[in-house]
């Protein structure tokens, strides 16, 4: 089925989502989440409203107060007038999860709020699904008429990385305990933070960690880019430091749109998104349809024996889903059949 | 270049890979590095040496003394006569890197050592090439007979886990200091670790990571395997604690070829490799020879201007490389062709 094509239960649940049907968006959600037939159809009926939501990725270790923080800042938001989605992706198994799920429970004034809606999601399988799938869910929150989206996740993997590095503005929550774990994070965390909160800043060492991450960013410019995260301190259960972490993402937003760093995320995020998507396709195409598996499941005592090896068993896989590489060059008759 | 195929270079080089050159294996890796045509002719040539080494993964935080631990275990190992071979992958930016480079300058009780092999692999772009490229230099390192492999990298991020958990025996290096750190790492480095190592335990709070770690891992029955992950104190500066790291990691050695789970681990490994694979071509067919690139340049002006959305677009990519998804459906002519 092509993207552009409609069926009748997609159409119709396209016109609850426009007309504004809370549950509509949730259904959508879930046939997103589960890769439901349709739910490209959706996605990509939907990405006219795409471009107004401003997007916020909040990550950092657990325990650093994420979703509380995520929370009060909704709050504020919500006084501004401002509608707000929440998702909040938890990276780990199904065996381990629940503990954000946990935590949205204390989300009571949002969950009750008209124009506040709050989705924890669960990670999905192995081949960059999650990431992609987490992008397309708060694309229909944006869709939807939020106007800022928030990207919840404990920072501990790529997926989670790539997921908040799709944000407009990332925030990177950490506590004064982070302070050992600065240097380890440089590499990960490090490069991704337009904002840095230090949470729990009452507590001690929050100096040492404001001291540390100074030093860790003046050593290395950021990435080459002309922006200097700053460093917000608050204790988010009391609601302090709030406004300020409010105005340092409103002052990144400003700086983006000025330099046109905002274009150029936009296009590069539609780059990486048309990239997944053709990834996605490909897979299905070879492992599902093409019958690759099959050919695969009977290699593998081939490979044992040595009467075949990893090399000889992907150029069959691929010559037998017709994707032969050399087929493929251009002036060959692959280029010339399309 | 189907993988069977040899050029006169690549039979030339795996003459010399054969006669046991040194200088034949250390060019075969910057093959494999640099993705140089002819690589994977080379890797399909010298698969058949493959199945006799113990390959370990080193793994941990940066300063946990990961690099003193591989030498002090490999200097061990020639002790006995056997033959290593280090590989140490540095997950950081070129701009960042020669952490670990400056390391290996340390092990020069082993780079005068005709039985040991150091390298160390820059990391290289996206699409997961780093993870199979590494694993791929290993394979070569194995081929060429050193009868441990040891596998290290700074455990920040999947791909570097996605490398030491191919390993027979993975072990997580930790100091006192990464108590804090215990509940982040859980979902990530705890799942792949077969052995702990506190290193540095003469320091304070060598007993407090080795109780946060016990509780962990008592709380959480690691994989639903039967294997529990021994902890290990060392001083690996001082020498102290490696016959008994030395024992344990024989210990899991021995588990894992009574249980079976070597040969299951075999399996499972030579089925990665050629997914890896296949997606290493189709990623080429697609966006290096099928034309993608130059269709998705000219889309990211239609998707900004609402003509286009990524669905759409993907679809188009798809299509124009010759895998429209619907022709390769059983039953239909493409199935028929192959």
């Amino acid at each position: 089925m092509a993207s552009t094509s409609r069926t009748p239960e997609v159409a119709g649940l396209l016109e609850r989502f426009a007309r504004g049907d809370r549950r509509a968006l949730a259904r959508a959600l879930t046939w997103i989440e589960n890769q439901q037939p349709g739910f490209e159809q959706l996605l990509h009926a939907t990405h006219s409203g795409l471009g107004r939501a401003f997007r916020v990725g909040v990550t950092g270790p657990p325990g650093a107060g994420k979703s509380t923080l995520t929370e009060k800042f909704a709050l504020l938001c919500r006084r501004h007038d401002q509608k707000v989605g929440i998702l909040a992706v938890d990276p780990s198994s199904p065996f381990t999860g629940g503990a954000l799920l946990g935590d949205r429970i204390r989300m009571q004034d949002l969950t009750l709020d008209e124009g506040a809606f709050i989705r924890s999601m669960a990670s999905r399988g192995r081949l960059g699904g999650l990431a992609t799938t987490s992008l397309e869910a708060a694309d229909l929150l944006e869709a939807f008429g939020f106007d800022v989206v928030i990207h919840e996740t404990v920072g501990v993997g790529q997926t989670e990385r790539d997921i908040v590095s799709a944000a407009d503005t990332t925030v990177v929550v950490l506590v004064p305990e982070s302070g050992d774990a600065v240097q380890t994070m440089k590499a990960g965390l490090m490069e991704i933070a337009d904002v840095f909160v230090v949470n729990k800043a009452d507590r001690p060492g929050a100096e040492n960690l404001e001291r540390a991450l100074t030093t860790t960013l003046g050593l290395k410019p950021h990435d080459g880019r002309d922006w200097a995260p700053p460093i917000v301190r608050t204790v988010a259960v009391e609601g302090k430091g709030i406004e300020e972490l409010a105005a340092a993402i409103d002052a990144h937003r400003s700086h983006c749109y000025e330099s046109g760093a905002s274009t150029a995320k936009q296009r590069a995020r539609s780059a990486d998104r048309v990239r997944d998507l053709v990834a996605r396709r490909v897979d299905a195409h070879v492992w599902e349809w093409g019958g690759g598996e099959e050919i695969l499941e009977r290699a593998l005592d081939r490979i044992r024996d040595g009467d075949a090896t990893p090399y000889s068993v992907a150029d069959e896989i691929v010559a037998a889903v017709g994707l032969d590489s050399r087929s493929a060059r251009p002036g060959t008759e692959q280029e010339e059949r399309g």
